[in-house]
């Protein structure tokens, strides 16, 4: 049994659970500031560039959604599970752009699990998150292997 | 031929072309700043967790490590391509912790460029990308999908 307030250990991860995470909407202050730091390209930084491309005005750089989708994530089930670090995503895929005002919002599906070969007191979580807009369009879709603790 | 400030565009990116961008040096504060922000686990934002960790002390998200491979990348070849908008990337792997002080370094590999087959007025390029620490161990490496405007 997990008590409350024990992190949930790689024994305690069940495939298929699928898990709907909180939701945040996203500012144009934010996402310039965002880009300024991280991903300075004009689409992202400045709103007069970015109304003369294809997407009409600003957009969010994809880093800042999958970002963001990752607090979502934290606040959402890795707060509450022994991690013990990240190992790696696959297959990240920004299906459609987000806009200032967009609200995202975080779901995520256990896959697999195994134990690590190289750490017997850990193990591998595999999971699908989809982040999806107020429109519940699909705008970024990545697997997240994760390192939790087992049981002693 | 390209001219001067003429965006490079599709029919210019060259498979096995390699390119070294800058570097940047990770300090304690922009991890805990970052990971408050955006990846907010006790190993990123909290010194005295992070040192009874297996990591002995704090270490950076891997997402900022792949945030600021991100910048570097604007920085030393995206702001003079033609990009439309990055589609993805694959095969994210965190090597190894970056951790404060830690300098890291990112090198781009163009692996193959193919023509959009939805856009004629665009063409696709895929890169590996590695980040390596000051002691030139790898921390980051994942594989990019780009979309740049072809000539016209």
């Amino acid at each position: 049994m997990r008590r409350s307030g024990d992190p949930v250990r790689f024994e305690g991860i069940e495939p298929g659970t699928t898990t709907h995470c909180g939701s945040t909407t996203v500012t144009e202050n934010e996402i310039v500031e965002f880009a300024e730091r991280y991903d300075p390209l004009a689409i992202h930084t400045d709103p007069a560039a970015a109304a003369e491309s294809r997407f009409g005005g600003l957009i969010a750089s994809g880093y800042h959604t999958l970002c963001l989708s990752v607090r979502l994530l934290v606040e959402g089930v890795r707060n509450e599970r022994a991690v013990v670090g990240g190992l790696g995503i696959d297959d990240v895929r920004w299906h459609r752009p987000v806009e200032p005002g967009d609200a995202i919002t975080v779901r995520t599906e256990i896959l697999d699990t195994r134990p690590s070969e190289s750490d017997p007191n850990t193990g591998i979580v595999h999971e699908a998150i989809t982040v999806t807009n107020q429109r519940e369009e699909t705008v970024l879709s990545y697997e997240n292997y994760e390192l939790l603790a087992r049981r002693e």
